[in-house]
Protein backbone atom coordinates (compact mmCIF):
# COMPACT_ATOMS: atom_id res chain seq x y z
CA UNK A 1 0.00 0.00 0.00
CA UNK A 2 1.35 3.14 -1.15
CA UNK A 3 1.78 6.13 1.09
CA UNK A 4 0.79 9.77 -0.33
CA UNK A 5 3.03 11.09 -1.42
CA UNK A 6 4.98 8.21 -2.16
CA UNK A 7 4.84 8.61 -6.01
CA UNK A 8 6.65 12.05 -6.19
CA UNK A 9 9.79 10.51 -4.57
CA UNK A 10 12.74 9.79 -6.73
CA UNK A 11 14.03 6.77 -7.79
CA UNK A 12 17.30 5.26 -6.12
CA UNK A 13 20.15 3.81 -8.80
CA UNK A 14 23.52 2.56 -7.78
CA UNK A 15 26.51 1.16 -8.79
CA UNK A 16 30.26 0.95 -8.11
CA UNK A 17 31.08 3.76 -10.73
CA UNK A 18 29.87 4.67 -13.95
CA UNK A 19 27.93 1.47 -14.74
CA UNK A 20 25.12 1.75 -13.53
CA UNK A 21 24.63 5.06 -15.76
CA UNK A 22 23.43 2.60 -18.02
CA UNK A 23 20.17 1.90 -16.40
CA UNK A 24 20.13 5.67 -15.72
CA UNK A 25 19.95 6.46 -19.50
CA UNK A 26 17.47 4.04 -19.62
CA UNK A 27 15.06 5.24 -16.83
CA UNK A 28 15.50 8.99 -18.61
CA UNK A 29 14.32 7.68 -21.74
CA UNK A 30 11.25 5.75 -20.56
CA UNK A 31 10.63 7.90 -17.74
CA UNK A 32 11.22 11.05 -18.13
CA UNK A 33 8.76 12.39 -15.61
CA UNK A 34 10.48 10.67 -12.82
CA UNK A 35 12.99 12.17 -9.97
CA UNK A 36 16.40 10.16 -10.04
CA UNK A 37 18.82 10.00 -7.17
CA UNK A 38 21.99 8.37 -8.30
CA UNK A 39 25.22 7.13 -5.89
CA UNK A 40 28.47 5.81 -7.75
CA UNK A 41 30.77 4.41 -5.31
CA UNK A 42 34.02 6.02 -7.36
CA UNK A 43 35.96 6.05 -3.72
CA UNK A 44 35.85 2.05 -3.81
CA UNK A 45 35.55 0.97 -6.94
CA UNK A 46 35.67 -1.87 -8.50
CA UNK A 47 33.05 -4.00 -6.46
CA UNK A 48 33.58 -7.31 -8.74
CA UNK A 49 37.30 -8.57 -7.65
CA UNK A 50 36.42 -7.79 -3.93
CA UNK A 51 34.73 -10.47 -1.37
CA UNK A 52 31.48 -11.41 -0.55
CA UNK A 53 31.40 -9.82 2.52
CA UNK A 54 32.97 -6.38 1.77
CA UNK A 55 30.43 -6.14 -1.24
CA UNK A 56 27.44 -6.75 1.20
CA UNK A 57 28.79 -4.11 3.31
CA UNK A 58 29.50 -1.64 0.64
CA UNK A 59 26.27 -2.15 -0.54
CA UNK A 60 24.02 -1.87 2.40
CA UNK A 61 26.27 1.66 3.01
CA UNK A 62 25.35 2.47 -0.69
CA UNK A 63 21.29 1.61 -0.13
CA UNK A 64 21.62 3.58 3.28
CA UNK A 65 22.34 6.67 1.65
CA UNK A 66 19.48 6.42 -1.13
CA UNK A 67 16.98 5.41 1.53
CA UNK A 68 18.61 9.06 3.80
CA UNK A 69 17.85 10.96 0.34
CA UNK A 70 13.37 9.51 0.22
CA UNK A 71 13.80 7.41 -2.43
CA UNK A 72 11.01 5.56 -3.30
CA UNK A 73 12.62 2.21 -5.08
CA UNK A 74 16.24 1.22 -5.43
CA UNK A 75 17.72 -0.47 -8.22
CA UNK A 76 20.97 -1.86 -7.89
CA UNK A 77 22.45 -1.29 -10.96
CA UNK A 78 25.25 -3.39 -10.51
CA UNK A 79 25.63 -6.98 -12.16
CA UNK A 80 27.92 -7.88 -8.73
CA UNK A 81 26.08 -6.04 -6.04
CA UNK A 82 22.73 -7.97 -7.88
CA UNK A 83 24.51 -11.89 -8.00
CA UNK A 84 25.90 -10.92 -4.26
CA UNK A 85 22.78 -9.04 -2.12
CA UNK A 86 20.03 -10.78 -3.55
CA UNK A 87 16.57 -8.95 -3.67
CA UNK A 88 15.24 -12.16 -2.17
CA UNK A 89 17.69 -11.90 0.65
CA UNK A 90 17.18 -7.93 1.30
CA UNK A 91 14.87 -8.38 3.87
CA UNK A 92 13.45 -5.70 6.45
CA UNK A 93 14.02 -2.67 3.37
CA UNK A 94 11.35 -0.26 3.73
CA UNK A 95 11.15 0.11 -0.10
CA UNK A 96 11.14 -2.30 -3.25
CA UNK A 97 14.89 -3.36 -3.88
CA UNK A 98 15.25 -5.13 -7.37
CA UNK A 99 18.58 -6.00 -9.32
CA UNK A 100 19.59 -6.59 -12.85
CA UNK A 101 20.12 -10.30 -12.96
CA UNK A 102 16.65 -11.14 -12.94
CA UNK A 103 15.40 -8.82 -15.79
CA UNK A 104 18.58 -9.58 -17.91
CA UNK A 105 17.73 -13.34 -17.51
CA UNK A 106 14.38 -13.12 -19.22
CA UNK A 107 15.20 -11.23 -21.73
CA UNK A 108 18.02 -13.60 -22.83
CA UNK A 109 15.78 -16.23 -22.44
CA UNK A 110 13.09 -14.79 -24.60
CA UNK A 111 16.13 -13.67 -27.09
CA UNK A 112 17.52 -17.08 -27.65
CA UNK A 113 16.71 -18.88 -30.36
CA UNK A 114 19.54 -22.08 -30.06
CA UNK A 115 19.40 -21.94 -26.43
CA UNK A 116 23.02 -21.25 -25.67
CA UNK A 117 23.09 -18.15 -23.36
CA UNK A 118 26.43 -16.65 -22.79
CA UNK A 119 26.78 -14.21 -19.84
CA UNK A 120 30.00 -12.28 -19.08
CA UNK A 121 30.42 -10.58 -15.47
CA UNK A 122 32.87 -9.71 -12.97
CA UNK A 123 34.93 -12.63 -10.96
CA UNK A 124 32.07 -12.22 -8.16
CA UNK A 125 28.82 -12.59 -10.43
CA UNK A 126 30.45 -15.62 -12.21
CA UNK A 127 31.44 -17.15 -9.48
CA UNK A 128 28.27 -16.73 -7.57
CA UNK A 129 26.52 -18.27 -10.24
CA UNK A 130 23.19 -16.05 -9.84
CA UNK A 131 22.72 -15.76 -13.69
CA UNK A 132 22.94 -19.87 -14.41
CA UNK A 133 20.18 -19.87 -11.48
CA UNK A 134 17.78 -17.45 -13.08
CA UNK A 135 18.39 -19.07 -16.00
CA UNK A 136 17.60 -22.31 -15.08
CA UNK A 137 14.67 -21.10 -13.10
CA UNK A 138 13.62 -19.88 -16.79
CA UNK A 139 14.11 -22.81 -19.14
CA UNK A 140 16.11 -25.86 -17.73
CA UNK A 141 16.91 -26.34 -21.22
CA UNK A 142 19.00 -23.33 -21.39
CA UNK A 143 22.46 -24.15 -21.94
CA UNK A 144 24.39 -21.27 -20.44
CA UNK A 145 28.67 -20.65 -20.50
CA UNK A 146 30.29 -18.06 -18.15
CA UNK A 147 33.53 -15.83 -18.64
CA UNK A 148 34.66 -13.69 -16.21
CA UNK A 149 36.47 -10.10 -17.30
CA UNK A 150 37.93 -8.83 -14.13
CA UNK A 151 39.26 -5.88 -16.31
CA UNK A 152 37.03 -4.39 -17.51
CA UNK A 153 35.45 -2.37 -14.76
CA UNK A 154 39.07 -0.70 -14.28
CA UNK A 155 38.94 -0.47 -18.39
CA UNK A 156 35.45 1.39 -18.28
CA UNK A 157 36.15 3.90 -15.51
CA UNK A 158 39.82 4.71 -16.75
CA UNK A 159 37.87 5.82 -19.68
CA UNK A 160 38.85 2.81 -22.19
CA UNK A 161 35.42 2.50 -23.74
CA UNK A 162 35.80 4.17 -27.20
CA UNK A 163 35.28 2.10 -29.65
CA UNK A 164 38.98 1.00 -31.12
CA UNK A 165 40.20 1.33 -28.21
CA UNK A 166 43.62 -0.68 -28.11
CA UNK A 167 43.58 -2.03 -24.66
CA UNK A 168 39.87 -2.68 -24.71
CA UNK A 169 39.79 -4.44 -28.02
CA UNK A 170 42.66 -6.44 -26.73
CA UNK A 171 40.84 -7.54 -23.52
CA UNK A 172 37.57 -8.68 -24.93
CA UNK A 173 39.37 -10.70 -27.93
CA UNK A 174 41.17 -12.82 -24.03
CA UNK A 175 37.99 -12.73 -22.19
CA UNK A 176 35.36 -13.32 -24.96
CA UNK A 177 37.22 -16.62 -26.36
CA UNK A 178 35.03 -18.97 -24.03
CA UNK A 179 31.37 -17.71 -24.79
CA UNK A 180 32.47 -17.63 -28.77
CA UNK A 181 33.75 -21.12 -28.55
CA UNK A 182 30.38 -22.06 -27.19
CA UNK A 183 28.47 -21.07 -29.72
CA UNK A 184 25.92 -18.53 -27.85
CA UNK A 185 23.65 -16.74 -29.78
CA UNK A 186 22.70 -14.48 -27.06
CA UNK A 187 25.12 -12.86 -24.40
CA UNK A 188 24.43 -11.20 -21.06
CA UNK A 189 26.01 -8.06 -20.30
CA UNK A 190 26.07 -9.22 -17.13
CA UNK A 191 27.89 -6.03 -15.43
CA UNK A 192 26.36 -2.42 -15.85
CA UNK A 193 29.67 -1.42 -17.09
CA UNK A 194 29.71 -3.57 -20.26
CA UNK A 195 27.58 -2.13 -22.17
CA UNK A 196 29.57 1.13 -22.46
CA UNK A 197 32.01 -1.32 -24.29
CA UNK A 198 28.99 -2.99 -26.64
CA UNK A 199 31.00 -2.15 -29.75
CA UNK A 200 33.94 -3.90 -29.17
CA UNK A 201 32.23 -6.74 -27.89
CA UNK A 202 29.99 -7.07 -30.55
CA UNK A 203 32.69 -6.76 -32.96
CA UNK A 204 34.66 -9.43 -31.54
CA UNK A 205 31.14 -11.80 -31.03
CA UNK A 206 30.62 -11.04 -35.01
CA UNK A 207 27.21 -11.03 -36.18
CA UNK A 208 24.14 -13.34 -35.26
CA UNK A 209 24.64 -12.73 -31.21
CA UNK A 210 22.27 -10.49 -29.65
CA UNK A 211 23.61 -8.42 -26.33
CA UNK A 212 21.27 -8.04 -23.82
CA UNK A 213 21.91 -4.87 -21.90
CA UNK A 214 21.22 -5.39 -18.04
CA UNK A 215 20.82 -1.80 -17.10
CA UNK A 216 18.21 -1.56 -19.74
CA UNK A 217 16.20 -4.96 -18.89
CA UNK A 218 16.21 -3.81 -15.52
CA UNK A 219 14.98 0.08 -16.27
CA UNK A 220 12.13 -1.64 -18.11
CA UNK A 221 11.72 -3.98 -15.00
CA UNK A 222 11.65 -1.27 -12.51
CA UNK A 223 8.53 0.86 -14.14
CA UNK A 224 6.66 -2.69 -14.42
CA UNK A 225 7.20 -2.33 -10.79
CA UNK A 226 6.29 0.72 -10.23
CA UNK A 227 3.20 0.97 -12.36
CA UNK A 228 2.16 -2.17 -10.20
CA UNK A 229 2.83 -0.78 -6.91
CA UNK A 230 0.82 2.52 -8.05
CA UNK A 231 4.36 4.66 -7.63
CA UNK A 232 4.60 5.81 -11.08
CA UNK A 233 5.00 9.74 -10.97
CA UNK A 234 1.63 11.40 -12.24
CA UNK A 235 3.90 14.74 -13.53
CA UNK A 236 4.42 16.10 -17.30
CA UNK A 237 7.38 18.19 -15.96
CA UNK A 238 10.72 16.29 -16.98
CA UNK A 239 12.59 15.14 -14.12
CA UNK A 240 16.03 16.03 -12.05
CA UNK A 241 18.57 13.96 -11.68
CA UNK A 242 21.25 14.16 -8.86
CA UNK A 243 24.12 12.24 -9.08
CA UNK A 244 26.52 11.19 -5.85
CA UNK A 245 29.67 9.67 -5.53
CA UNK A 246 32.14 9.17 -3.11
CA UNK A 247 35.53 10.70 -4.53
CA UNK A 248 36.28 14.22 -6.22
CA UNK A 249 33.93 14.51 -9.05
CA UNK A 250 35.64 15.43 -12.18
CA UNK A 251 36.42 12.31 -13.31
CA UNK A 252 33.11 11.01 -12.99
CA UNK A 253 31.73 14.25 -14.48
CA UNK A 254 34.01 13.43 -17.56
CA UNK A 255 33.10 10.71 -18.48
CA UNK A 256 30.16 9.98 -17.36
CA UNK A 257 29.07 13.10 -19.58
CA UNK A 258 30.96 11.38 -22.85
CA UNK A 259 29.07 8.20 -21.71
CA UNK A 260 25.35 10.04 -21.48
CA UNK A 261 26.14 11.49 -24.81
CA UNK A 262 25.86 14.92 -23.56
CA UNK A 263 21.89 14.02 -22.84
CA UNK A 264 22.67 15.09 -19.43
CA UNK A 265 24.58 17.54 -17.42
CA UNK A 266 26.03 15.25 -14.48
CA UNK A 267 27.38 17.21 -11.97
CA UNK A 268 27.81 15.36 -9.48
CA UNK A 269 28.76 15.73 -5.55
CA UNK A 270 30.56 14.00 -3.41
CA UNK A 271 29.60 12.39 -0.30
CA UNK A 272 30.93 10.34 2.72
CA UNK A 273 29.97 6.94 2.23
CA UNK A 274 31.03 5.25 5.32
CA UNK A 275 28.89 7.57 6.88
CA UNK A 276 25.92 6.46 6.10
CA UNK A 277 24.36 2.92 7.57
CA UNK A 278 20.85 0.62 7.19
CA UNK B 1 65.95 10.69 20.75
CA UNK B 2 64.51 6.91 20.72
CA UNK B 3 62.95 5.44 24.54
CA UNK B 4 64.49 2.44 25.82
CA UNK B 5 62.44 -0.60 24.18
CA UNK B 6 61.50 1.04 20.65
CA UNK B 7 64.20 -0.64 18.85
CA UNK B 8 61.99 -4.03 19.34
CA UNK B 9 58.88 -3.07 17.84
CA UNK B 10 58.04 -3.68 14.26
CA UNK B 11 58.46 -1.78 11.41
CA UNK B 12 54.83 -0.91 9.94
CA UNK B 13 54.56 -0.98 5.92
CA UNK B 14 51.71 -0.35 4.11
CA UNK B 15 49.81 -0.20 0.38
CA UNK B 16 46.56 -0.15 -1.77
CA UNK B 17 47.32 -3.94 -1.71
CA UNK B 18 49.61 -6.78 -3.05
CA UNK B 19 52.79 -4.12 -4.22
CA UNK B 20 54.21 -3.04 -0.82
CA UNK B 21 55.45 -6.82 -0.53
CA UNK B 22 57.48 -6.21 -2.85
CA UNK B 23 59.30 -4.21 0.03
CA UNK B 24 58.50 -6.47 2.62
CA UNK B 25 60.65 -9.28 0.66
CA UNK B 26 63.75 -6.91 0.39
CA UNK B 27 63.25 -6.24 4.28
CA UNK B 28 63.14 -9.47 4.89
CA UNK B 29 66.17 -10.31 3.15
CA UNK B 30 68.74 -7.10 4.71
CA UNK B 31 66.80 -6.58 7.95
CA UNK B 32 66.40 -10.50 8.83
CA UNK B 33 65.88 -9.78 12.69
CA UNK B 34 63.19 -7.05 12.62
CA UNK B 35 59.65 -7.85 13.11
CA UNK B 36 57.10 -6.45 10.32
CA UNK B 37 53.62 -5.73 10.78
CA UNK B 38 51.85 -5.05 6.72
CA UNK B 39 48.88 -3.66 5.84
CA UNK B 40 47.41 -4.09 2.25
CA UNK B 41 44.59 -2.22 1.50
CA UNK B 42 42.85 -4.79 -0.60
CA UNK B 43 39.32 -3.61 0.37
CA UNK B 44 39.73 0.13 -1.55
CA UNK B 45 42.33 -0.98 -3.92
CA UNK B 46 43.46 0.53 -6.13
CA UNK B 47 44.47 4.08 -5.01
CA UNK B 48 46.28 5.68 -7.79
CA UNK B 49 43.19 6.42 -10.28
CA UNK B 50 41.55 8.30 -7.01
CA UNK B 51 41.49 11.91 -6.25
CA UNK B 52 44.19 13.27 -3.90
CA UNK B 53 42.03 13.63 -0.94
CA UNK B 54 40.39 10.63 -0.52
CA UNK B 55 44.09 9.16 -1.03
CA UNK B 56 45.22 11.00 1.79
CA UNK B 57 42.04 10.25 3.94
CA UNK B 58 42.39 6.15 3.07
CA UNK B 59 46.83 6.46 3.99
CA UNK B 60 46.19 8.03 7.07
CA UNK B 61 43.55 5.67 8.45
CA UNK B 62 46.34 2.93 6.87
CA UNK B 63 48.81 4.62 9.43
CA UNK B 64 46.85 4.97 11.78
CA UNK B 65 45.95 1.05 12.18
CA UNK B 66 49.88 0.68 12.03
CA UNK B 67 50.47 3.47 14.91
CA UNK B 68 47.52 1.13 17.06
CA UNK B 69 49.97 -1.81 16.35
CA UNK B 70 53.03 0.15 18.06
CA UNK B 71 55.19 0.29 15.14
CA UNK B 72 58.47 2.20 15.52
CA UNK B 73 58.82 3.54 11.96
CA UNK B 74 56.02 3.76 9.07
CA UNK B 75 56.91 2.86 5.11
CA UNK B 76 54.32 3.75 2.55
CA UNK B 77 55.50 1.63 0.29
CA UNK B 78 52.92 2.41 -2.35
CA UNK B 79 54.02 5.21 -5.04
CA UNK B 80 50.72 6.64 -5.22
CA UNK B 81 51.12 7.33 -1.12
CA UNK B 82 54.65 8.79 -1.35
CA UNK B 83 53.64 11.29 -3.96
CA UNK B 84 50.57 12.28 -2.23
CA UNK B 85 50.73 12.82 1.39
CA UNK B 86 54.48 13.51 1.45
CA UNK B 87 57.04 12.96 4.45
CA UNK B 88 57.61 16.55 4.80
CA UNK B 89 54.06 17.18 5.08
CA UNK B 90 52.96 14.25 7.20
CA UNK B 91 53.86 16.37 10.31
CA UNK B 92 52.86 15.22 13.86
CA UNK B 93 52.78 11.66 13.48
CA UNK B 94 54.80 9.87 16.36
CA UNK B 95 57.64 7.83 14.21
CA UNK B 96 59.00 8.44 11.37
CA UNK B 97 57.17 7.77 8.20
CA UNK B 98 59.13 7.44 4.60
CA UNK B 99 57.86 7.23 1.15
CA UNK B 100 59.78 5.41 -2.06
CA UNK B 101 60.19 8.24 -3.94
CA UNK B 102 63.18 9.86 -2.88
CA UNK B 103 64.88 6.71 -2.61
CA UNK B 104 63.98 5.46 -6.07
CA UNK B 105 65.29 8.79 -7.28
CA UNK B 106 68.36 8.89 -5.67
CA UNK B 107 68.82 4.99 -6.83
CA UNK B 108 67.90 6.56 -10.62
CA UNK B 109 70.23 9.39 -10.65
CA UNK B 110 73.22 6.88 -9.82
CA UNK B 111 72.48 4.42 -12.20
CA UNK B 112 71.72 6.91 -15.24
CA UNK B 113 74.71 7.29 -17.69
CA UNK B 114 72.59 9.50 -20.64
CA UNK B 115 71.04 11.65 -17.63
CA UNK B 116 67.18 10.30 -19.73
CA UNK B 117 65.34 8.90 -16.77
CA UNK B 118 61.76 7.36 -17.27
CA UNK B 119 59.59 6.83 -14.89
CA UNK B 120 56.34 5.27 -14.78
CA UNK B 121 53.61 4.95 -12.41
CA UNK B 122 49.68 5.55 -11.32
CA UNK B 123 47.99 8.53 -12.90
CA UNK B 124 48.22 10.20 -9.40
CA UNK B 125 52.03 9.38 -8.85
CA UNK B 126 52.81 11.18 -13.00
CA UNK B 127 50.25 13.69 -11.94
CA UNK B 128 51.82 14.70 -8.85
CA UNK B 129 54.82 15.26 -10.24
CA UNK B 130 56.83 14.07 -7.18
CA UNK B 131 59.66 11.73 -9.01
CA UNK B 132 60.60 14.82 -11.75
CA UNK B 133 60.82 17.22 -8.35
CA UNK B 134 62.83 14.77 -6.59
CA UNK B 135 64.99 14.13 -9.89
CA UNK B 136 65.30 17.79 -10.45
CA UNK B 137 66.38 18.47 -7.12
CA UNK B 138 69.48 15.91 -7.05
CA UNK B 139 70.61 17.08 -10.89
CA UNK B 140 68.92 19.69 -12.45
CA UNK B 141 70.29 18.11 -15.71
CA UNK B 142 68.48 15.07 -15.74
CA UNK B 143 65.66 14.54 -18.38
CA UNK B 144 62.92 13.12 -17.03
CA UNK B 145 59.64 11.14 -19.11
CA UNK B 146 56.90 9.73 -17.11
CA UNK B 147 54.19 7.94 -18.04
CA UNK B 148 51.01 6.71 -16.42
CA UNK B 149 50.08 3.05 -16.46
CA UNK B 150 46.75 2.96 -14.96
CA UNK B 151 45.95 -0.31 -15.07
CA UNK B 152 48.98 -2.18 -14.20
CA UNK B 153 47.74 -2.05 -10.59
CA UNK B 154 44.22 -3.67 -11.12
CA UNK B 155 46.44 -6.51 -13.42
CA UNK B 156 48.81 -7.48 -10.61
CA UNK B 157 45.79 -7.36 -8.30
CA UNK B 158 44.17 -9.74 -10.62
CA UNK B 159 46.58 -12.39 -10.74
CA UNK B 160 48.39 -11.13 -14.09
CA UNK B 161 51.93 -11.18 -13.56
CA UNK B 162 53.36 -14.11 -14.27
CA UNK B 163 56.07 -14.27 -17.58
CA UNK B 164 54.21 -14.30 -20.69
CA UNK B 165 50.56 -12.89 -19.29
CA UNK B 166 49.51 -11.63 -22.86
CA UNK B 167 47.10 -8.82 -20.98
CA UNK B 168 50.06 -7.59 -19.04
CA UNK B 169 52.20 -7.66 -22.30
CA UNK B 170 49.73 -5.45 -24.06
CA UNK B 171 49.42 -3.38 -21.27
CA UNK B 172 53.36 -2.64 -21.38
CA UNK B 173 53.55 -1.99 -25.13
CA UNK B 174 50.63 0.46 -25.25
CA UNK B 175 51.66 2.12 -21.78
CA UNK B 176 55.99 2.23 -22.05
CA UNK B 177 56.22 3.81 -25.60
CA UNK B 178 56.57 7.02 -24.54
CA UNK B 179 59.78 6.19 -22.51
CA UNK B 180 60.94 4.05 -25.28
CA UNK B 181 60.69 6.64 -27.53
CA UNK B 182 62.74 8.87 -25.28
CA UNK B 183 65.71 6.77 -25.31
CA UNK B 184 66.16 6.51 -21.73
CA UNK B 185 68.72 4.10 -20.11
CA UNK B 186 66.82 3.88 -16.81
CA UNK B 187 63.37 3.59 -15.68
CA UNK B 188 62.03 4.14 -11.87
CA UNK B 189 59.27 2.10 -11.41
CA UNK B 190 57.63 4.53 -9.68
CA UNK B 191 54.50 1.94 -7.95
CA UNK B 192 55.72 -1.01 -5.71
CA UNK B 193 53.43 -2.99 -8.15
CA UNK B 194 55.09 -2.58 -10.65
CA UNK B 195 58.10 -5.04 -9.78
CA UNK B 196 55.79 -7.94 -10.08
CA UNK B 197 55.77 -6.88 -13.84
CA UNK B 198 59.56 -6.70 -14.09
CA UNK B 199 60.14 -8.93 -16.46
CA UNK B 200 57.19 -7.71 -19.08
CA UNK B 201 58.53 -4.40 -18.25
CA UNK B 202 62.19 -5.73 -19.24
CA UNK B 203 61.29 -7.44 -22.48
CA UNK B 204 59.91 -4.81 -23.69
CA UNK B 205 62.72 -1.83 -22.37
CA UNK B 206 65.09 -4.07 -24.07
CA UNK B 207 68.52 -4.54 -22.75
CA UNK B 208 70.76 -1.43 -21.63
CA UNK B 209 68.07 -0.02 -19.82
CA UNK B 210 68.08 -0.19 -15.97
CA UNK B 211 65.07 -0.95 -13.80
CA UNK B 212 65.11 0.69 -10.61
CA UNK B 213 62.64 -1.19 -7.88
CA UNK B 214 61.28 1.88 -5.42
CA UNK B 215 60.02 -0.62 -3.06
CA UNK B 216 63.74 -2.14 -2.74
CA UNK B 217 65.00 1.48 -2.60
CA UNK B 218 62.59 2.33 -0.12
CA UNK B 219 63.71 -0.93 2.25
CA UNK B 220 67.26 -0.03 1.81
CA UNK B 221 66.69 3.65 2.91
CA UNK B 222 64.71 2.78 5.96
CA UNK B 223 67.60 0.59 7.00
CA UNK B 224 69.45 3.48 7.26
CA UNK B 225 67.06 5.92 9.12
CA UNK B 226 66.71 2.72 11.56
CA UNK B 227 70.43 2.83 12.23
CA UNK B 228 70.88 6.65 12.27
CA UNK B 229 67.80 6.69 15.17
CA UNK B 230 69.77 3.65 16.76
CA UNK B 231 65.97 1.42 16.28
CA UNK B 232 67.65 -1.47 14.68
CA UNK B 233 66.49 -4.63 16.32
CA UNK B 234 68.85 -5.71 18.98
CA UNK B 235 68.52 -9.99 18.17
CA UNK B 236 70.05 -12.63 16.17
CA UNK B 237 66.17 -14.71 16.26
CA UNK B 238 64.30 -14.43 12.85
CA UNK B 239 61.45 -11.39 13.11
CA UNK B 240 58.34 -12.20 12.26
CA UNK B 241 55.82 -10.85 9.56
CA UNK B 242 52.36 -10.32 10.64
CA UNK B 243 49.97 -9.33 7.27
CA UNK B 244 46.52 -7.51 7.31
CA UNK B 245 44.26 -6.79 4.76
CA UNK B 246 40.91 -4.83 4.77
CA UNK B 247 39.03 -7.63 1.91
CA UNK B 248 38.77 -11.52 2.94
CA UNK B 249 42.52 -12.81 2.68
CA UNK B 250 42.01 -15.62 0.55
CA UNK B 251 43.24 -13.81 -3.38
CA UNK B 252 45.87 -11.66 -1.26
CA UNK B 253 47.34 -15.27 0.53
CA UNK B 254 47.41 -17.00 -2.56
CA UNK B 255 48.84 -14.37 -4.85
CA UNK B 256 50.80 -12.77 -2.06
CA UNK B 257 52.23 -16.94 -1.96
CA UNK B 258 53.27 -16.75 -5.81
CA UNK B 259 54.54 -13.45 -5.64
CA UNK B 260 56.91 -14.15 -2.06
CA UNK B 261 57.91 -17.41 -3.60
CA UNK B 262 57.18 -19.49 -1.03
CA UNK B 263 59.91 -17.61 1.11
CA UNK B 264 57.43 -16.74 3.78
CA UNK B 265 53.87 -17.82 4.25
CA UNK B 266 51.79 -14.85 4.59
CA UNK B 267 48.40 -15.84 6.36
CA UNK B 268 46.78 -12.41 6.21
CA UNK B 269 43.98 -11.39 8.77
CA UNK B 270 41.21 -9.06 7.90
CA UNK B 271 40.55 -5.52 9.92
CA UNK B 272 37.86 -2.61 9.56
CA UNK B 273 40.11 0.15 7.93
CA UNK B 274 37.23 2.43 8.97
CA UNK B 275 37.85 2.27 12.41
CA UNK B 276 40.98 3.74 12.68
CA UNK B 277 41.85 7.30 12.69
CA UNK B 278 45.06 9.45 12.71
Amino acid sequence: MSRAGDASRPIGVFDSGLGGLTAVKELRAILPGEDIVYFGDTGRVPYGSRGRDIIISYARQDIAFLLAKGVKIVLAACGTVSSTLLPEEATGLPVEYLGVVAPASAAAARATRSGRVGVIGTEATVASGSYQRALAGIDAGIVCTTAACPLFVPLVENGHFAPGDRMAEWAAEEYLAPVKAAGVDTLILGCTHYPLLAGTIAAQMGPGVTLIDSGREAALALKDRLEAAGLLARTRQLGKADYYVSDEPTRFHQLAQIFMGGADDVPARRIEIEDYHL
